[in-house]
Order: structure tokens, then C-alpha cells, then sequence
């Protein structure tokens, strides 16, 4: 027989039982703690309509979602699309929103793990299924929504063992503000933003002429890189973020107020877009010290965030071993109103499930119990003749709790003995024709050698007892 | 702004809170079961490349499947697909065991829960996406198999609270042999199957006349009617599952025998493929009888299942208040064969996951505590100037594992109550400016009206003995 193609589809992949084992682990601690939050969980379909999706993630984003092809002689003759898979669960969110607003609860608060497909070319670490753990607020403006998605993040790092990680916040009319008061056009915000994304790979000299080569003044660009060059000054001076986060709202309202405000104006409350930035950056930084968030949140004026839906504060997790980040999100008060036609405020965070499991692997830090075996126990099939004797034997060590492999032929007893061994059982069982007329299992310690004979009754305990 | 459309795509469903609940109970009942009988979890991709699926489950099966249209300019020009999504879990799972065969222990046994595609047409109760619970042991022919099987299904129904589920029983080479027997050529056995599936809806008679109109004289169609009817006297005879399969097996040997083999023969082992058959009925019923399966087996040889893979026994659950099946399976020791070119027995077993939450929703089956409150506990916002102390007590609250939900923004306490009430949270803490002075909080329990100051540090006992 020809051979025929096995593995799985490019940028697919098969998780076998220890990979399903860790991810299960991982789902389970960030379930439980957004649980313990009063987060409720949500599924939406793998499959939308294509127009929910399309127009959504930017042109990149339309051309990298997965369309499938109408049914029938339709789709054979014309090759239409009318679905296609979930691309995040952001926007399966929004539409939720609009479509169940009546039977939702005033303040929507959901987490959603489930996968998303992405036609990116395949490469280490980026995969075209992987899973996004979701966490969303919907239906309040206070910052007390940043700060318990902060802590809820934080709780799921430090339960998986990250001590290291940093939370980078910023807001993007502070990021704008600060353009503005540097003196780059709006219409150039997007180009500048990009560039200045560059800053650690190409340094400031680097970054300056590809501002100017964009179209953006001389002078205006060392202006901007300047404040850049100044946050990260900050940043790279104070290791403790409360007094990081003092020094960089001081110098944020330093930089806008001084441009874009005059004398006159300063004394009093800054309600320009940018000044109301700096003040939900100031009320979540100072909330988020009473909370696990606290230690971990770092201002930081050069975070960006590509998707363009964000309109308020954004966040971004990182870790000193990995390139690019553990998860992010942020405030996006105008999706919702995308399906619904009415602006309903929202904001979230999204861990990236590949990425946290890449950190740990390499670190090394599930927890030893994980590196599971498949059973408690093997019994041994002794014969054909003994096979409803061991049935029977499997069913009561079940319903102890306990997990029974039971071994389905009567193959020689050495090649079941090393079968379990290989599979890293435990404990063997074995109930030949004198054990059974006497009542008795041998019980074998794989692990010890010990072997010894046990009243049938017994065996359980005794198992539960090791 | 125009309205968009907010509904889940056709035949797809979005599942809120209480939905996700009651699915993720009943998923965790049969993952739990599935663990104590040895099965390890697997996970493959949503999107297979398309030649992976396509002639796998027939033409119609084909036409069924969702096909995902290539990327780029040439999916668009050519209207070509190239991936599908997963149809069943049974054809990815043979894929696996061919790619991985050497990483696979001798016995791979796994269990899989993961949705499903299917271009059907919706109708009630029938959904274009939907999970399946798939258990599978992948090595061997032994009966052993088709009883853990079988006993691990009588498990888990019986965690659920379902009572009064038959496993049917057949075998297929059984199935030909009587067919055989009564003088069907064998390439009418397909067509006589489908007729005879009829037998309850059309009666004996309007079978008889379609099994002639197609082509089967009618002294064979009158002989294969008198075998499925006095195996239906049987059935309606016999209660208790045990005499039932005995007289049931008697009666197939006595059919069997008496048209394919003479006198002579009969005294000896049967070793036609239909007596194997038989004789693998005879060791599963009898090895179930040890498990909890033993109650629940019944043997009916009008069983068909219609997947063409099946090569051995099949089975299918049935109960009384719903037509259709709540899952099904058998042996099909050809299909890993397929994509391996090395046969490889196989037996497996699939839970259809939302009819088994159809008849539990209906039944009021769910345990009174999944129709869970979002939250233990709501802290109230006194005034926005209290945030942080809220969101510290809140801190300590969860970290003693209790879930906790906090109101985002300081509005009138009474429309927080009433927030809590409407989502059925069981008590709701109120931090005002004199309580915090003191260092205690206002615990109100919502069921009884209740309501007392607490000291702060003993809050979290107090909820928890609640």
C-alpha cells in the first residue's frame, strides 16, 4: 500500500498525552484564578461568518484569516467564501455583546480559552492553531478594571511559578499626547510609532534618520527621541516600580503639560485626552498596589501595541528569556459598538498558551507530579481464563479512586512486568489460579522490587496508602 | 450606524456562562472516568490537510466536510481548498497512530474531547459544530478491549445519574452471517441493512415488500424477517440482560449453523468468520458480567451502526426518551491500516456530548450546585477614594480561595445590592468609611437578610463556614 502523508497540516500540530497533560495544568491555574476574580467562562463557534471577521484585524489580519469555501456546487463553481475560523476571541466577544446584551449582566465579566487560526507562515514557536486565554471586563470606565485584570494576570503568573515577570503599561492618549507635543503630525503617529518600536535594535541615531527619512523634521524627531531616551533613563534608574511609576508620571506631565499647556492652564487639572491618560495611568498605578499587580507594573511611554482597536490604557507582559511577550491587552471602548451601534466600554487581557508553556518548559517548571504515568497500577492478565477475575478486581480498585491499566492478553507475565516498567507504572498486580483460590494479589513496588502477597480486599488501601 | 449581524454563524451556537458549566461537568465526569480504566488524553489539530479526511466516511461523509480554501492569490483565483476541519475524531486518531507508532506504547489507549465540523443541515438538536467523546484502545484483538470499553461508558453514564441506558451488541461478521444464512447475496447485504434499520417504523410487512422490490426473493426476505423477528421476541421476553444474551447467543448459533454448516461440522469449533463473530459476543458478554457493563449489554443483532470502517463488534447506547443514540462504536482493525499500510486493531467508543446534555437538561439531571452563582461573594465600592482598600481585602479573600467579585464603580450601595441579588451572589460586603476605621466590614448575608460586622481578618472564615 502506497504510504500516505500522516503528520499533521503545516503549522498544525498533535499534542500526545504529556503535551495535553502540561497544557491541561496551565488551563486549569489560569481557570481557577480567574474563577477566584468572579470571571465567568464563555465559548463562542470555531467558525464566524466571514463578514464578522473580515475588516476587523487590518489588512495583514484579512489576508492571514482561514476561509472556508461554500458547500455544494457553489463553492466548487465559484470559490466563495462565507465562513471562516476564529482569528482571536476579541471580536467573537464583541459580537457576543451585542447580540446577548439583554441577557448579560450589566458589568460582563468573562474568560474564554479556546483556539484561534492564523494563516502566518509557520516558524519556531508560531504555530497557525494556538490557544488564547482570554480575559474581559465589559461595561465599565472605572480603573478598577485594569487593575483587577493586572492582578488576575498576576496571580496566574506567580501560581505557574514566574517571579520575574514585568507588566509594561501605558495609554494610548499618552502615546499620542506625547507625539503631539513632540510635533509630529497625526497623520504620521502610525509611521512614528513603528519607528520608535526599533529603539533597542538600531538605536536612537538609527531611529532618527528613519523618522526623517518618513518625512518627519529633523528636530521634531530628536525632540521625540529625546523623551524616549528619558523614559528609559527613568526605567533603567529605578528597579522598584513604585518609585519608576512617581518619576515617570512626573515626567509625562512634565513633557505634555510644557508643550501643549500653558502657564496659566497648569495649575489646574489637566483635562486634555493626553491629561486624562496620565490620569488613569496615575489611578491604576496607585490601585494596583494594594493588589499582586503592584510589584509587577512598570510604566513604560514606548509600549505601542499593534491592534488598532485600543483606545485607552494598554498592557504588556514580558519576561527577561523570551522575545516578545507572554500575553497583553488593554482598553477598546469602541468594539463592541462595531456590532452594536452604541459604544459599550470594554477592556482586557489575552495570555498566549504556546508561549507561556515554551518559558516553562525551557525552565523546567511544571511541577514534578505532572510528568504523570498513565496509571496507579497495571494488572497482569494471568490467563484468558482469569480475565473476568481481573475485570472484577479493576472495577472495585476503580471505584477506590484509583487509575487501573489493565493489560488485555495473556501474553508471558515478564513481557507485562516490563511493559508497565516501560511506561513508568508504579505498582504491578498479579493474581495467578493459587493467588485467586486463596483470595490474594501479589502486589509488586516497581519501584523497590518489594513484592508481597495481599488479601484482595486490601489492595486497595494499600495502594492508596503508597 | 446599520446593524450587523450578531448572531453565531448557521448551525454553530455560542455557549454562555451556565452552558459552559454544565458541558465542562459533564466533560470533567468522563475525562475523570476515562483516567481511572489507563486512557491518556489527546489533542489533535481542527484542520487536517483535505486528503487526510476525504474517502474516509463515504460520499456522503465527503460532502459533509467543511474545506477551508487555499491562501493568497491562488485560493482566490482557483477557488482550490486544501485543508478540511476535523470531521470525526476517529480518522485523526488513526493518522496519529501511523505517524507516531514508534513513540506509542503497544496498547495506546486515548481519550479525546474536542469539537467536531459537519456541513449537515441543521435542525433541531443537530448542530454544524459539536463535540465528541472519543475513547479508543489502539493494539489488540483481545475482548478485554470491547469489555473496559463498554465498562468505562456504563461508568461514566452511571456518575451522570443516567439508570436506564442499553449498550446494544452486535458484531458485524455475525451480522453477514445471517444475512448469509438466509440465502441474501452478499452485494445486496448493504441494501437489505438499511431496509431491515425500517423494521420498527414500517412494521414486518412493509419490510418484506421493500426487501423485494429491491431485488431479494421474497422466501429469502421472509426467512431473514423470521430471524430479526424472533430475535425481537427475545428482546421483549427477556428483561434480564444475562438470560437475554444467553438465549440470544443459542439462537444465533442455531441459525447460523443450521443454513452454513452440515452435521457433521457442528460438533466442532465454528470457525467461520460469522461463528468468530459469534463466539467474541460470547467472551464479551461474559467477561462483561464482571464489570459494570454486565447490566447494561444486550444483544441484538439488528444492530447495523453505519460507519463502513467497523470490522468486528459494534455497539450503541440507547435511552428510553430519546431516539437516536447517546454514542455508539466498535472494531475497526482496518482503518489505522490506511494511512500506516500495517493493519493495527483498534476499538473505540464516542460519547455524543450534546445529546447526552439534551436528555440531562430535560431530566433536571444537573447536581443542584452547577447552576452556580458567578461569584461567593460581591464587595461592595463605597466611594471611589476606598477603591484600593477594596481591592486589597479583595486580595486577601482569593488568596483563602474564595471567589470574589468587586463592584468597579462607587454607585449607590443600593443599586450594588441589587447587582448581587440579580446574579444570585449569596452575600455582598460593605467597606464604609467608618467600618475601615474600625478595621471591620459589613457582611450581608442575601438569603436570610442577615447582616453584622466583622473583623477584617475573620471575614474569610466567616464565608467560608458559610
Amino acid at each position: 500500500m502506497a504510504a500516505v502523508q500522516t503528520q499533521p497540516a503545516r503549522g498544525m500540530r498533535d499534542f500526545l498525552p504529556d503535551a495535553v497533560r502540561r497544557r491541561e495544568y496551565v488551563i486549569g491555574v489560569i481557570a481557577d484564578v480567574y474563577r477566584r476574580y468572579g470571571f465567568e467562562p464563555l465559548e463562542t463557534p470555531a467558525v464566524e461568518n466571514i463578514e464578522t471577521l473580515m475588516g476587523k484585524y487590518g489588512e495583514e489580519g484579512d489576508r492571514l484569516i482561514f476561509k472556508i469555501l461554500k458547500r455544494g456546487e457553489e463553492g466548487r463553481n465559484t470559490g466563495d467564501a462565507d465562513l471562516a475560523l476564529r482569528y482571536d476571541l476579541t471580536v467573537p466577544l464583541a459580537r457576543v455583546v451585542a447580540e446577548y446584551r439583554g441577557k448579560l449582566p450589566r458589568f460582563f465579566k468573562r474568560y474564554q480559552v479556546q483556539p484561534v487560526w492564523r494563516a502566518d507562515r509557520p516558524q519556531k514557536g508560531r504555530f497557525r492553531e494556538f490557544y488564547q486565554c482570554d480575559v474581559d471586563v465589559i461595561g465599565s470606565t472605572s480603573p478598577v478594571v485594569e487593575v483587577e485584570l493586572c492582578a488576575a494576570v498576576s496571580d496566574v503568573l506567580s501560581r505557574l511559578g514566574f517571579g520575574d515577570f514585568v507588566i509594561r503599561l501605558n495609554h494610548r492618549r499618552v502615546l499620542s499626547g506625547l507625539l503631539e507635543a513632540a510635533g509630529v503630525a497625526p497623520p504620521l503617529h502610525g509611521t512614528a510609532l513603528v519607528t520608535l518600536d526599533k529603539l533597542d535594535k538600531v538605536g536612537a541615531s538609527g531611529v532618527e534618520s528613519e523618522l526623517v527619512s518618513r518625512g518627519i523634521e529633523a528636530t521634531v524627531a530628536r525632540r521625540l527621541l529625546a523623551t524616549f531616551e528619558s523614559a528609559a533613563g527613568l526605567a533603567a534608574a529605578h528597579a522598584d516600580p513604585a518609585s519608576l511609576n512617581r518619576e515617570m508620571l512626573a515626567m509625562l506631565r512634565a513633557t505634555i503639560a510644557s508643550d501643549s499647556r500653558s502657564a496659566a492652564e497648569a495649575s489646574t487639572p489637566d483635562v486634555s485626552p493626553a491629561g486624562e491618560g496620565i490620569a488613569a495611568l496615575s489611578d491604576i498605578v496607585r490601585l494596583a498596589a494594594s493588589t499582586s499587580a503592584g510589584s509587577h507594573l512598570r510604566l513604560d511611554p514606548s509600549l505601542a501595541r499593534g491592534l488598532s482597536y485600543y483606545t485607552g490604557a494598554i498592557m504588556e507582559i514580558s519576561v527577561p528569556d523570551l522575545s516578545g511577550s507572554l500575553g497583553g491587552g488593554g482598553r477598546y471602548d469602541g468594539l463592541v459598538g462595531m456590532f452594536l451601534g452604541e459604544q459599550v466600554p470594554a477592556c482586557g487581557f489575552s495570555l498566549g498558551l504556546e508561549r507561556i508553556l515554551v518559558v516553562m518548559t525551557e525552565r523546567g517548571m511544571f511541577p514534578p507530579a505532572l510528568t504523570t504515568v498513565p496509571a496507579d497500577v497495571l494488572l497482569t492478565l494471568w490467563s484468558a481464563e482469569r480475565a473476568a477475575d481481573a475485570l472484577s478486581l479493576a472495577a472495585s480498585l476503580r471505584g477506590a479512586g484509583l487509575r487501573v491499566d489493565v493489560y488485555p492478553e495473556a501474553d508471558k507475565l515478564v513481557k507485562q512486568f516490563k511493559y508497565a516498567a516501560t511506561r513508568g507504572v508504579p505498582f504491578v498486580l498479579v493474581m495467578g489460579d493459587d493467588e485467586a483460590a486463596r483470595g490474594e494479589v501479589t502486589v509488586k513496588d516497581m519501584k523497590t522490587g518489594d513484592q508481597r502477597s495481599v488479601a484482595r480486599q486490601d489492595v486497595a488501601a494499600l495502594l492508596r496508602q503508597r
